[in-house]
């Protein structure tokens, strides 16, 4: 099955206070796709901001790691195309013009703005492109979601659909809005695609709230996908919140149900990655359930979304649960094999530690005729659990990443 | 380039004290092809063992670690096509039946038997078939190198050639010699292929200083390969020593002198296995230098080894040494990125933490035209290195794989 988007990728609220717009300027070579993107907070903005833990990070993330969290976050200005990774100091300087380029633009200080790249590794920007793209865009900024839309497909490089998620909620009596976009389906060809997300909210936050409240969330949604578990050198992800939605910074219960609202969008949008995996013909959930520890849980479901042998087995749709199961005993997180069980679309094939007898042509049936698979992996440890998503690893993903050359 | 067997794959001399053979006994569909095979030592050997970390384990495993290190194995008998994994109490009975039917044939006790299987996993063992390949099998012992390729192609699973290795040296007066075999493609379709091997040698060792002697070979051998990463249910290396040579036990710097011949030949093996994988078109060499630790460049080498978008790269001869980089980078070691170089195949490609300019069309066509490509990285953290084997990753990889009905 192609990656085409799901039907809820579109947008129809969007939180208070914010401006979007994307043109094309020229780092793409495709004149119809936008390559630059803003996202303006004209009256400011709390920022949280989590990033790429590779010790190889790009110019974009050390600048950002500097100004965030922030009480009071303008302008985020986007490229894609160009990663301004692998830069030295000469790309730390390129991401410092191009915040005080789209800073100006938008009548902000130069510290209050932020800057995410993602594309090509290797490459100075082309900065005199990227003035003219962040000029262009800042006379075209609006509040509509096509001026949102614009904003989510400028931070696209191999993606086959635009991503994004939009949720609200009335909590303490208010109306509490959320919007966000991602990008990301791999590491592809010269260029080093990256995952990186933009998330706007109106709700009222403190700045450390707002950070420990990212982190967490991160930790449940883009810190639990993989396409094929190359980490990036560019992956941001950040929180914009405006207050507009007014009242006091959020706390105690209100600030419960709005993690909640936001910890479903991110999970919207996480899930698209793997959705639009390079070469995905399937959407894999991983629940691993009964664990010591939810980090026990998410190293195993890890360990199992990496291995080629699961993934080519979900692209062959063959209910091939010796992978499943060896994959987690290497996991390195100690459990008692004898209390292992094993679903694969609702069809329970391992239980007690050993093979139990199941209608495989059904369930390789259930795994061919659909997009989603669903992997449930029972241990009697504990009760913690964690969910993960990957794709599966096709000849269309070796296509991308061998066939095509430098 | 094809799998092919290198010109080495032969065998000339052999060390005294054992008698090798294997039949067809119906295990493996296609009779022309061995699949059980006996390594015998009538006069007894010392007996050494390492075996798969994974929690999910086969009962050969689980026996082999009760009887290993011993002063007296008399046989070791495997047979490929069943894993014997994944079969709960019935298998491990299964494996000690095995054992017994051989210790029996070859006028051993029981307890001077070992145990290996590799093929599908989660099927019982077809213990009439064994029990007459047993028989069969004793009869027709030798100690010619014939004997002992047949012993080798008998615990062959998906591999396109057999593995063998030997070597001999003069230590303190007299001709020590060393001949092993192994078996490992991958893990492939239904079947869990396996990474096993014997490695035989006449020196007097005693039973301590060869498990120990074991372990820091396997450690700079076996356990410095991958193919994709998945790591088996049955992987196993035994060490059996004769002692036939002559003379007392090694010690001091003729043990110095044998671990050399030892590892030489252990790593001759080693590298058969990523040399055969799955879909390989190309056998990698990853050196790391300049670490803190030994553990450290391993641990870099892996993640480099085991990356989809590094294997995908090499495959399709492109000199993306983004890929190299940024594994390097999220492989959990802390470096200076600032003092990392990177050479492939000589061209260097990567210096001082930024890219360097070279002739691409070169660099690609030097991993075009020859089967093997080396990755030389290096630290500015200390002084230990690792040197790590891996395939590439290929569209015959995901055929195998995902084309491939349980």
């Amino acid at each position: 099955m192609e990656n085409t988007a799901p039907e809820s990728n579109t947008i129809t609220i969007l939180p208070r206070g914010f401006r979007w717009g994307a043109v094309h300027c020229g780092i793409k070579s495709n004149p119809q796709r936008e390559d630059l993107t803003l996202v303006v907070c004209p009256g400011g903005a709390v920022a949280a901001g989590v990033y790429t833990t590779n010790l190889v990070f790009a110019a974009p993330v050390a600048l950002d790691r500097q100004r965030t969290p922030s009480a009071d976050v303008r302008v985020v200005v986007v490229n894609s195309g160009n990663a301004n990774a692998c830069t030295g100091e000469r790309g730390l300087r390129d991401a410092e013009t191009m915040a005080r380029l789209a800073a100006e633009a938008c009548g902000a200080n130069e510290n209050q703005a932020l800057v995410m790249s993602t594309g090509i590794i290797g490459e100075f920007l082309p900065l005199e492109k990227i003035a003219a793209g962040v000029t262009a865009t800042a006379r075209q900024l609006g509040e509509t979601p096509d001026h949102f839309l614009a904003a989510a497909r400028g931070i696209m490089t191999t993606d086959k659909f635009h991503k994004v998620a939009a949720r609200s909620a009335v909590i303490g009596g208010r109306e509490i809005r959320v919007a966000g976009m991602c990008k990301g389906a791999g590491m592809i060809g010269p260029r080093m695609a990256t995952m990186l997300s933009v998330i706007a909210t109106d709700a009222p936050l403190d700045v450390a709230t707002a950070q420990q409240l990212l982190r967490d969330v991160a930790e449940q949604s883009f810190n639990c996908i993989s396409v094929e578990g190359h980490m990036s050198t560019n992956d941001t992800v950040l929180l914009l919140a405006s207050g507009q939605a007014g009242g006091a910074a959020l706390a105690g219960a209100e600030l419960e149900a709005f993690a909640q609202l936001l910890t479903e969008s991110a999970i919207e949008l996480a899930k698209l990655i793997p959705n639009d995996g390079e070469g995905a013909t399937h959407l894999v959930t991983i629940d691993i359930e009964g664990c010591r520890s939810r980090e026990a849980a998410r190293q195993i479901a890890k360990t199992i979304a990496e291995s080629a042998l699961v993934k080519t087995a979900i692209c062959g749709a063959d209910p091939n649960w010796g992978r499943i199961v060896s994959a987690a005993g290497y996991a390195g997180v100690p459990f008692d094999p004898t209390g292992l069980e094993l679903t694969v679309n609702g069809f329970l094939l391992y239980q007690a530690g050993a093979p139990v007898a199941f209608d495989a042509a059904a369930v390789s049936g259930s795994i061919q005729n659909q997009r989603d698979t669903f992997v449930q992996l029972r241990f009697r440890e504990g009760s913690a659990r964690c969910r993960f998503w990957t794709s599966d690893l096709t000849h269309e993903y070796i296509r991308i990443n061998a066939d095509y050359h430098t």
